[in-house]
């Protein structure tokens, strides 16, 4: 169970033909409110936003924070589509609005897929019917969204995180383009936790900061990403912290998830980076070994090619004294003091040959940290990317 | 010829037994000065540069710029390596000095490689009396130095440039690693103009600035980049301009055979920025175009996916409005207005599929422009890099 497991909501993913495949591609989540309800969104920072973000952002100020729906689209970004694509989007939202007797601007839109297509919006309309018709609050209609939201992702994504008398569940899509500021991803949430679109939209800023704003793949930061939270308000306000708590939980969770699952990944490492001036720096640096090519080539051959993660602490722009450098592969520390620790160099091999890895800096200036989830660059991702038709 | 080809100067490369292949891995550039000579340097902005990066700059200072030889070795970066590797370059540097009779802070010492090894400095200066009576000013000798200061290169690069009463030679070594600011490069130029120590560092600076400075191939800074200038003073004073204009084209042309040479590559690309709001922004935007893994993965797939070139540069932090925007293959324009201009896809897919490629973005804001040199991202780049030992 995910999305439809908190109270108040109901799912629903279909084929609309918007992939050629014919898998499906058209996902809604409805908030079925008892009393009052809320709904939340962070988005991408790139300022070519795709027509579905900036309606989106629209509908979120116009409504107060009230939006009922989220409808998704998969296999077409409609982003850099022009009128025509801001067109397809409000039309989008109108169909859903229509179809469940909802205010149009209470419904929220996302898209994903390639960049610059333009979306078969009469499709769209098209399957509307059907997809509400299809709504429903069982495990199955959760499944079908979160099946449906997906792009190159090899399966679904989902979580569910137990606060004290409210829930929260999720769903998410990666797997590729995806840098903090936030990803080529999308997030749908729900919690029945009763909350003011305010407290809401603070709480998910938070819990996003420290989840899908950590995660990089490939440092690319997409037209599209979005995270939704809806809140259907039927069941308790929780105490000060635990919303917070509960969703910065299943926002990790599911990070954690896009990360396993990104284009070509055959291995995850957490960047634990500590000991910089503040923590702008721990995070600029994390990010600078995060992101490397060069570290993420010597990830994916299970490489402790240790000069390398020194050399982009360096190279990251973070206050850096060389003396001051620890580098460890889990619990071996295999540099300080400006030079190599002497270590067993097959033994760490070995541990780098694990799923998850972990890899800890200390720069030895501060009480600044920070952690960057990342993945390594293998072949996989160049198949995955190098053509797209 | 190549470096020695400027009148008043000597290489000479040898195998030192520093790369355990057996490979040559020693070369030395010295001037003979008949009159005024001078050197000059750029090096690395990494916080973690080199043992040789610190002593060449130190040298350089103490000497005024009247530095008379270069000492390269490759195999081995003699970086993040501590006090150990600060030895091993001053010994290094005395050894060379010892036996040519010069100071030993007129020698410039530069080392490129795997970081955070040590230096066998015991072969080094067991190598350096054969490396000094080595030297002369023939085209093979220009040549075994080209030769010994490669790593991962696949041939060794040179060029030539003739001013108006002096000429400009160079030797450089790529091949991953690389990034503005500047690369895990090297680059030794000698000229016979006769100029002044500060003179030569200026129109240097403007040099790299233009070239080096602008080429990416994996965003990387390296811990050892360096391009030093030797000049010998035996030729004439050039005009104002002349040498900057000389060693600029001889450093682009330098930047053109490493990026066509870089780990992996199949295929070069100019990104070519205009109509910034400045020029600061037109960089900016250029290189988050030529250093996306997501641009640089479809151009090795010759994929004429625009839509991630867009994305880019909404996402590059420079400034920037959608519908002012256009981007072009080639001769193709493929965006514009906000959204995809209607075009002949397969001859753009033909056109990537050319050994050099120009990408031309612009952001319809004003004059700043930018070029920036980068390569595709395919598996090669994974195969040279995953494993390093």
């Amino acid at each position: 169970m995910s999305v439809t497991a908190p109270q108040g909501f109901r799912a629903s993913g279909m084929a609309a033909g918007i992939k050629e495949s014919g898998a499906p591609d058209l996902a809604l989540v409805v908030t079925d409110p008892s009393g009052p309800f809320a709904a939340a969104a962070t988005f991408t920072t790139n300022r070519a936003a795709a027509a579905p973000v900036q309606l989106s952002r629209t509908n979120l100020v116009a409504t107060g924070g009230r939006c009922r729906a989220v409808v998704v689209n998969s296999g077409c970004a409609n982003a850099v589509t022009g009128a025509r694509g801001e067109a397809a989007a409000r039309a989008t939202a109108a169909a859903v609005g229509d179809a469940l007797d909802v205010a149009h601007d209470a419904v929220l839109v996302c898209s994903t897929g390639l960049i610059g297509i333009h979306l078969p919006v009469d499709r769209v309309e098209a399957a509307v019917p059907a997809l509400v018709s299809g709504l429903g609050s069982g495990r199955e209609h959760a499944a079908a969204a979160a099946e449906a939201i997906l792009t190159t992702d090899s399966h679904r994504k989902e979580v569910l995180v137990e606060g004290a008398g409210f829930s929260v569940g999720g769903m998410a899509k990666g797997a590729g383009m995806i840098a903090p500021n936030m990803a080529t991803m999308l997030a749908v949430l729900t919690t029945d936790a009763r909350v003011a679109p305010d407290s809401l939209a603070t709480a998910l800023g938070h819990a996003v900061a420290g989840s899908f704003n950590e995660l990089t793949v490939d440092g690319c930061t997409s037209t599209n990403d979005t995270v939704v939270v809806l809140a259907s308000g039927q069941g308790v306000t929780p105490g000060a912290g635990e919303l917070e708590e509960a969703l910065a939980a299943a926002c990790a969770d599911l990070a954690f998830q896009l990360a396993a699952d990104a284009e070509g990944t055959t291995r995850v490492a957490r960047v634990h980076l500590s000991g910089a001036t503040h923590d702008a720096d721990a995070r600029l640096a994390a990010r600078a070994v995060a992101e490397s090519n060069l570290v993420k080539t010597s990830l994916y051959g299970a490489d402790p090619y240790w000069g390398r993660v020194v050399s982009e602490l360096g190279a990251s722009g973070a206050a850096f004294v060389l003396d001051r450098v620890r580098v460890s592969y889990g619990q071996t520390l295999v540099f300080a003091a400006g030079d190599e620790v002497a270590h067993d160099r097959d033994a760490v091999a070995r541990y780098l040959a694990a799923p998850v890895v972990e890899i800890f800096c200390d720069l030895g200036l501060g009480g600044g940290a920070a952690t960057v989830l990342t993945t390594d660059l293998g072949p996989g991702y160049i198949e995955e990317n190098m053509r797209t038709s």
